[in-house]
Parts: structure tokens; sequence; C-alpha cells
């Protein structure tokens, strides 16, 4: 198994970089866990999908916390087949059985209804994509499913679904989203966006 | 068939909500092709992928010519099972029959060369995901194979692929990945992003 994002973080100021600069120490305490790489584009992390989703929450408060408008974008995935195994990427969920769709739901609900909650308050939205098995739509449903009965559902949108909250259950409605959705061997991805003191009335 | 884009603009300045605004305009020639939708995330583009990816690309070389550090987000779908069929998408690349794979990475790269360049320089990078069908990734190498290919090929990542040069090429690669690749009435879905100006070294 290979898990991972893509991330870049967009504050929308003249002083951008030192927005992103004073937000990366929030990455030290995963740093062990975790394998980064950064170009003029994004910066990959490597590790289990729970190192790498609280690394990017932590942050995107960090950047946040600025007050300027400021955007997260992560292009997550697991398993896919032409990424190497990595050890730094084990973890039970994805290497268990696979558990019935109602079981999975309630976990997933369970850990968000647990998440310690940042103060930071956010929208986002996120698309999953299951690949690699012929009816993609039934886990994508599933976890549609999930999102709706989860405390930050706000809407279904065209090609996504946008969730409106505090950073902390938010970034663990999606993180649940990759882990609990497809096979636990498969093939899945999630396209997410964050925002914070976004200037557009809703 | 149903096609479409939910797009966002990140300009980074102080003075953001003037570049997005000035910008727009650019898409004013293709608004009799679109359905626009806007909220405080994204702008969903509705119609054919020429057109969408033609707006994009005049939005987004519209706002880089303000000489900010610039970065265009698209989340991009065609014929996901859960949205309605629209007259509004329907173009003959996604009813014909499935050409060989050599012939659709022939006609990709024959587009690609044709497109006149816009004179604003790009980097980018973009995932493609053929959803539903069990050999995802026999398609999605066919694709990165089209894209080494191209005059616009910059290096593999992880998760994804990233493409440098002109805007025009690199918007008309994307659009073709999204167009040739995967069945013509699969779901098929490209998460894109493309940065201008950027102080980062490379």
């Amino acid at each position: 198994m290979f898990s991972g994002a893509q991330i870049s973080l967009y504050p929308m100021t003249d002083d951008f970089v030192t927005v992103i600069v004073d937000a990366l120490s929030a990455l030290d305490p995963y740093r062990d866990r975790l394998r980064i790489e950064t170009d003029d584009i994004s910066t990959l992390l490597v590790g289990t999908p729970d190192v790498v989703f609280n690394a990017m929450r932590d942050l995107f408060v960090a950047a946040a916390a600025s007050g300027r408008h400021c955007v997260l974008h992560a292009s997550i995935s697991r398993g896919c087949p032409g990424e190497p195994d990595d050890p730094m990427c084990h973890t039970p969920e994805l290497t268990n059985p696979m558990a019935p769709l109602d079981e999975r739901k309630a976990r997933a609900l369970a850990t968000v209804a647990s998440a310690a909650l940042s103060g930071q308050s956010v929208a986002a939205q996120f698309s999953l994509y299951t690949l690699g098995i012929d009816q993609h739509m039934h886990e994508i449903y599933g976890c549609i499913d999930f999102v709706k009965s989860s405390s930050v559902f706000d809407k279904s949108k065209n090609f996504c679904t946008k969730l409106r909250g505090d950073a902390a259950p938010v970034f663990a409605t999606v993180g649940e989203a990759l882990l609990r959705f497809g096979h636990p061997a498969g093939h899945v991805t999630i396209d997410l966006t964050v925002s914070a003191n976004s200037p557009t009335p809703l």
C-alpha cells in the first residue's frame, strides 16, 4: 500500500510566502512519520491516512489563523497500482477484510463525532473516486450517505459534496471517506478543497 | 452525458477580488454555451469539454496577465452516472464507438500540436481517473504515454503528471486526456492544477 497527498496552500495576500512559511511548523509533530517533497506546484506528503489528514488539518488551521483568505487543495490517494508498496503507509484499516457498508458508515460517524474541535471554521468540498471496480457508484453513494449523516454536511453539488464546520470534524470526515469506502486494498482517490476567511457571502 | 468542471481561481495578492473580477470577461465568448453557478468555494461550468477547457484557459490567461502568482484548480468530470443527461454537453467524441488506443493517442497529439499559442507560460499537474472499469490503469497508462509524447510533458510525480509550457497546449493536453481516454460513454474525471508567476525556483 502507498498512500499520501499532493497538497498546496493558497493564501490570498501579497505576503503569501510568509503565511505559508509561518504555517509550516505545524507539520513538525508529524515529520518523523511523513516523507515530504516540495516543488513549485505542490508538496507531497507520504504516510498513513491518519497522519496525512492530521498534518493537513494542522497546517491549514495554522495558515487560516493569519486571518487571510486561505485555501488548501489536496489530491489524495491510497492503493494506486502504479505506486510502490511503502512500509511508512501501512495501517490496519487498509489490510483488514472489507466490513459491511453499514458497519463502515457507523465507524466513520463515530470517528468524526469524537474529533476534538480546532476552533477554526472552514468550508470544504471533495470528490471520492473508487477505482478499478465495476460498481463504483455503490461505494460512492455509501460514502455520501455517511457524509449526509455527519455534523458537517452542507450540500450536494455537481461533481462533489460540500462540508461546513470546524476544521477538525471536516478533515476527519474526508479522512474517513478515504479509509472506509472502496475495498481496503483498492485504489481510492479524493480531490479536496478547504477554504477559510472567504469574503464571498454564503 | 453530463460534463463540466468545478473551478476556482486563486490570485496570491491582497487584491485577489479585483484580479478575479477583471478576468471574468474572458468567459463572455463562451457564456451562451455554458451553464455557470458560483458559490464561496468554486464556480460550476457545465458544457462540452472543448468549451469548458477553452473557457478555463482564457480565464486563467487573463488572470495571469495581472503578473500576480495565480493558480487555477478544476475538478473536471464527464459521464458521471449520478448526473442528469444534458443536451448542452453533447459532443460527437463522447458518443462515437471507442477507437483503438493508438488512434486516440495520435488524435490527441495532433490536437495539442495545432493549439494556437497564448503567450502565457504555465506549470500544471493533473490526475486522470477512469471509473467503473476493471482495468482502469490500462487507460491511465495510455494517457500517460500520450502526455509523455506531447510538447508540454515535464515530469511524472506521485499521484499526478506535471506539464510545463504555453497555456494553450497545456490546457489542450488535459482536455484531450478527458476526451480520448476511458470509454466514450464512461465516467472519467480529472483533478487539475495550473500555476503561473510562481516565485518558487524550479
